[in-house]
């Protein structure tokens, strides 16, 4: 599976950088993060031009990392200042570094050539960071490659089955679903909105209603990297209002970012972001924990389906039916970016 | 190594047949065993049509089995019965089925093209499932590859170095063998015949002969699944009447089930069936324990030599002598197996 | 990375080999060694020539090893002198045996044609069997290509940097060096002279000297397999005098034995003579314990470095700086060895 360079992607969440060094791999690209004196995030190489001993098996003086083998020293730049041994510095000693920006409490990392890297490219999910909403969140790294994890978010009739007993009630797997895409902004959206579902756990315990529930999923992706799902849970027959404020109803603002890191791994960022009981913290602690297994539930199946597919790479085939065509449009703007992303040839 | 497709193996004994799901790979084919409700035992192909989810990792309704991640749901002849979200289900929308037939307390698959399954084929080894015999057992996974096993089963003087104080003595490999193959029925036949031989723990203890023995070991070896080996012990100087019945001599029916997994994996199926002392329970504990030892003996320097072939596939060379015979007679017939089995094609 | 053959190399210290089989792997051949009851050292091809069975899974009979899967019987000269069930020996069983020598507390082996094997040849360390001199030594295995332990042995400007606290200092590091390349002998030189240099832990403590030092650091290699390290510790302003022994200085003679094992482990056999305090056991377990904590602190940072270049073997480049010099001789030295020691083409 290719991967979509001169894209924006989520390398760790503000509070993992910091002035221990941190080591991410995106898309197979190894780099050490960690924040200036001042606070700034930087992002560089982990190898040093010397003889590619990895930075981040390294210390910090001041804002300069220091070669844990030589002594090479490079400043948050990337440029070397230091060598052992004599006064000239080459002028080739630098390592790459990577045009980082902090949005919505995560750390965004632009994987391409840095000049066309744009800032106002990042896409957001304010809730992360909003005062009026409570978070819920966590990192879990995922044996499979991303696009199993794609295919698994674009696709929620797997809660029925997958996630029974957390989210899942056979509402989501019965309910047909609708697919927008928006070439020109770049975002695939899926609906499924039910008007009459069972109350899953997940939100009867966090909201307190008791009975059905009209519940609607809609899925905004924006691809390659970040995956909204605008949850709204509301008593049975209860609907957004023709004007004014949704204050009968429960949202959930759902975020994933799905980093690629190797062929076959993948960083599966997740967030709950809830408009309700944003002072209880025992909600916080229901909903981080039954989240947490939900995602657990998918790592297990996804590192099995990864197994599965790389030992039997020949015999890969499938049959999609309603349910997939987020998935499969998904894919088709992945394919896209991944064209559109790759080094540009010399006669072009 | 290539494997001998359309043929018969072993994939369970019967008894681990049941409402729980089983998985075995066989010739490299993922299946998921189970039992329908009315006692028939089933073999599907462990994955799902629709993003190739392993059937194994799910559940039995009835005689259904219910696809873990998004529902499919199959039939036990692996018909697709139920999609999520529609009505319609694709026609194409099954899983392969495999020919099944029960003998001898061994669930027998047929790998291959299904309307060449007979199940007169399947070779028999009756010991096993008659009331007139006491029989011990187990499988143990091999990490080497079928053929490794094969040439240890029909060359077994190796019980004199490798099972030494269990099965071997000096006699094993000091006896000449002779070697018959029967290219019609499809049998290699070995028979090494000692005259006087020391008693082997495995049998001066479970028989209770004193002092030495008449020891016959007779092999059929029915390619590519099933090794029988006739094991005939009497006091020094005891054979078989002209007519009647041998009574005077203690008959041990040594069956083994070789079933190729992977590549470089085999199940290795073994039973030990005895008549004599049928219902002393302690003999059937001493040889179940003693053959287990046997067994793991074999397993441990089979899964050595792999990783020595393994590492070294271009330093492959071998010195044969006398007693190899019956191996590479074994080799020749399999071989002839692989190229019988092998897919058709088109212009044939 | 090629190997150089027709060399010598370090299979083992004297007293590894001894009734009990030892195995060992030198440049991909995996050998067996033992010791005949007359004291000799006797190294194998470690592959029965029936099956491929490694001969270290047997045991020894007198000076023959039994092999101890079907008990083909082979000499210290690995022609073998027994096959079971038959009175003729095939006149091609025999194995390879290795030319062995044994110097300086080490067992060196011949890798190449036995023919072109000199004991003449075998590179010496004598201060390893001199009473004059006190030892301490270890071997560690590396999950490394060789070239990464010569690169670093080669450049001990990493001492600052990695073995700061035990041996290095800042002097280390920032003293220039001197390279020379004997093509003659075969021998590349590398010195750093430190007039004024802090004490490290390691000397401090082991030669009582307090205060600073002059350090001298006087490195023979003698490719591919032996390391010399001429370390003469004094304090700060001693020199040799003109004439007569340098009775005012410390001296060790740090040894280092790299053996190629595979493509990507090496053995490592480190060695720390004295001639100071050398019935002190307590400086002796003190430079034991220190130089292990070295050697680990090496065998750490360089498995992860191999695990860095074989997953990124594309990428492979370095930037060399002045302290690169000695390192780099050695590589062009080693390259002109494994083209040397190449097998023959049947036209030159």
């Amino acid at each position: 599976m290719a991967f979509a360079r001169n894209q924006w992607y989520v390398a760790a969440y503000g509070d993992e950088v910091g002035r221990d060094l941190l080591v991410r791999t995106v898309l197979g690209e190894p780099l050490v993060l960690y924040r200036t004196e001042a606070g700034q995030a930087v992002a560089l190489a982990d190898r040093c031009v010397h003889r590619r001993y990895p930075l981040s098996a390294s210390r910090l003086d001041g804002d300069t990392i220091v070669c844990g083998y030589h002594g090479f020293t490079y400043d948050s730049g990337g440029t070397c200042v230091f060598v052992p041994g004599q006064q000239r510095i080459p002028r080739t000693a630098r390592v790459p570094s990577y045009p980082v920006v902090e949005r919505d409490s995560f750390v965004w990392v632009w994987i391409g050539e840095p000049d066309r890297a744009d800032p106002a490219g990042v896409p957001r999910a304010p809730w992360l960071a909003d005062p009026g909403y409570a978070v819920v969140r966590g990192m879990e790294p995922l044996n499979a490659r991303y696009g199993l994890l794609v295919d698994n978010l674009m696709d929620l009739s797997h809660e029925t089955y997958l996630h029974g007993g957390y989210i899942g009630t056979p509402e989501v797997a019965d309910t047909p679903i609708t697919t927008q895409v928006d070439e020109d902004r770049g975002v695939v959206y899926v609906s499924r909105r039910m008007d009459d579902a069972a109350c899953p756990p997940f939100y009867a315990r966090s909201t307190g209603i008791q009975g059905r529930i009209t519940r609607w999923q809609d899925i905004e992706y924006h691809p390659p990297c970040l995956y909204l799902l605008h949850s709204r849970i509301a008593p049975q027959g209860v609907y957004p209002p023709a004007d004014g404020p949704d204050s009968a109803a429960f949202h959930a603002e759902i975020v994933y970012a799905i980093t690629p890191s190797t062929e076959d791994t993948t960083y599966d960022f997740w967030a709950v972001a809830r408009d309700f009981a944003i002072d209880d913290e025992s909600v916080g602690e229901y909903l981080r924990t039954s989240n947490h297994t939900v995602v657990m539930q998918d790592v297990t199946a996804l590192n099995l389906l990864e197994r599965v597919i790389a030992a039997e790479p020949d015999k890969y085939q499938e049959l999609s039916i309603n349910i997939d065509t987020g998935g499969l449009a998904a894919r088709r703007m992945l394919a896209r970016l991944v064209e559109a992303g790759a080094p540009q040839r010399a006669l072009q």
